[in-house]
């Protein structure tokens, strides 16, 4: 049988999306698998199905699914050329069903709902794993709850509240309601699937198994991932630790967390050499989607990350808009200046001579940016006006 | 060698991205096959290399690409039984690199770009279009020039112009600027893949292959589009003759052209039981995307869907909405209004008794929703405002 685990007690307890974090030390848990042969189904095109054995159910119902996964694994070449970097490749997940990898974790978290007939779900988010958590219930039938901060523009819930989803601002400290959301939802049988539920991260895998698969198992170096809650970078450790036990792999790839500086306290804590994170007061960073001031997962990050001699590096807002644009005009990616943290982070260390050319090195791309077209600054683009009868003049002054 | 024909005259012209309309009546010009064997190389996981024998080219450059296509074929479970429909897909292009089907066509353009040593695209747009041919051109290191509206908002601009491309606001009559941008487009040396370019079309015609395939070659009886230019509709059904003339399919599918009430030129053409349709003035639809007055392919669509027994209707702003909202709140899927014509068109002819209860329909959502967030009103949303304290008396309240 699969268990729940704290990888800080070293204590297991039964499957249960109610109680996911360890009674003793508060740590989020996390799903362990029983010892069995696992295989992957390369002829299914579902990725669910073709990553079952590595998933915590056997049988998937696909009326639940939304298409998810099977994204892009794009080879940066122009920005290698541009920049003298070794093979760099994007994997996009903003080519998802709600355009961010949040439907990676959703899509696992739903199906686990409904095969314990859990009929309500919900989640705490400003953004995308709202909107998600939003489609994935209304497909599955399911009465679904998002509770958002309080100042969340009316723009950024519409995306969520169209699924016909009940759509709860609250007012108060922000940091106390994923707590609070956990308790409420004991008491009404909700399941809330937030940023490091364990079936949520179990998802997350997903994307570092197709990695593997579109590399045709060769092995990265370096795989960059925005770290905010840390549910995802947790996944994606999780996910090549797996392949590792399970002789897919014989070596683990060198993970690096990216924050923005501005809201950077498990970069902080690792660059002090800490286990623990500190609560950082008034984050604030054009990157709003990973400007999370107590993430849940910090911890997990910093005991895997230490373990495996990763890294947890901040980039500045300056350096996240640079590459978000250099995304965009080398590459014709447009991507949420979260994402656009990986790109920074790969630069910063290359820097530091930090890779070889043979290096094989993948950035995680999060989610699309037209869903934060508020950073652009039209003043950097190039835009013109003319009249129809001026146009071809207009066009004979661009030079080449 | 392959050619380009008019299928109005009955004649043939070389392949020449800088001649795509007839000489002697005007109409777009579409690319005839010479006669070959041809197969679908179904190991292939990139749909260009797939389905090459169907497309204008024999090598394909995997660099110009962006990971477009490999959308979902989502079946509608909950809305059949909603309405008691028979069985229901949605072919969900908004899952593409740039959100829209727009990446299916310039995906394909862009190759034969390259191919022929052009350095310079160009599109004339005022949203999806310029999007999609801003990024790929992006990646192909093309200088790209986009020609808009003059009152195309900064924020829709945004989205192509973070590509580093030649973004230009027109003034002056926009139903001129295509025309205009031909001319302009051989004077400069830029290759102008508008609406009914012949490659883009090509392009256009893979999301039926993938259908065609991800039904496990059972046809569908009926697939409903979108209805603007008329570009894409073409390359729908341009595929499934292909199929047909290849032996693929025994029956063309039945299609249903959907435009909105307020600007439908080819549907009103359609009832009148014309061949030809009139430009309408000071079109108007919540569906933005579609609202063109002077559709370049709609008497292209008109002859084919007569040949073919198939229907141009057109559905209200009101039906539009709510089947936007329907897709949303049943099926997960947030589309744009353009998109949610379809079902709109569906529910319609459902009402008039159209369908058996063994058909198999599909509606081809073309873009989403988040581009278009306007359009949404959150008075019909279920949004709720509470204190932390208060939230579990709030929830308490919400009945299931």
């Amino acid at each position: 049988m699969n268990q729940f685990e704290c990888i800080f007690c070293n204590k297991k307890y039964p499957l249960n999306p109610f109680r996911q974090f360890c009674p003793q030390c508060k740590e989020p848990l996390l799903v362990a698998y029983e010892k069995k042969k696992r295989i992957i189904h390369s002829d299914a095109i579902n990725p669910l199905e073709k990553f079952r054995d590595f998933l915590p159910f056997d049988t998937i119902n696909p009326d639940l699914q939304l298409g998810e996964g099977n994204s892009p694994l794009q080879k940066l070449n122009r920005l290698m050329l541009e920049f003298g970097l070794p093979e760099t490749y994007a994997k996009n997940e903003s080519i998802n069903p709600t355009a961010s990898f949040k439907d990676r974790g959703t899509a696992v978290a739903v199906q686990i709902a409904a095969s314990l007939g859990i009929t309500r779900i919900g989640t705490v988010s400003t953004g995308n794993m709202g909107i998600s958590t939003a489609a994935y219930g209304a497909k599955a039938g399911m009465e679904t709850f998002v509770f958002t901060k309080e100042d969340t523009s009316t723009e950024k819930l519409l995306s969520a509240g169209i699924h016909g989803i009940n759509l709860i601002k609250v007012k108060g400290d922000y940091g106390k309601l994923s707590h609070k959301s956990f308790k409420i939802g004991k008491k009404h049988n909700i399941y809330f699937m937030n940023s490091t539920d364990p079936f949520r991260i179990e998802g997350y895998k997903v994307t570092g198994f197709e990695i593997y698969e579109q590399l045709k198992k060769k092995n990265p170096q370096f795989i960059f991932v925005p770290v905010s809650s840390g549910g995802y970078l947790i996944g994606l450790i999780k996910c090549f630790k797996e392949l590792k036990e399970k002789k897919f792999i014989q070596r683990i790839p060198t993970f690096v967390g990216v924050q923005a500086k501005g809201s950077s306290p498990v970069a902080q804590a690792f660059a002090a050499g800490k286990s623990k994170y500190k609560r950082i007061n008034k984050p604030s960073s054009v990157a709003q989607s990973i400007t999370n001031p107590e993430p849940p997962g910090g911890n997990i990050v910093l005991k895997l990350i230490h373990k495996l001699d990763g890294m947890v590096i901040a980039v500045s807002d300056e350096e996240i808009l640079a590459a978000q644009k250099l995304l965009a005009r080398f590459e014709g990616l447009f991507c949420l200046p979260a994402s656009a943290t990986t790109l920074a982070g790969l630069l910063k260390l290359q820097k530091k001579r930090k890779f070889n050319s043979t290096d094989r090195i993948v950035l995680v791309i999060t989610g699309a940016g037209v869903k934060n077209i508020n950073v652009l600054d039209p003043d950097t683009m190039k835009i013109k006006y003319t009249d129809l009868s001026e146009l071809d003049k207009s066009i004979a002054s661009i030079q080449d």
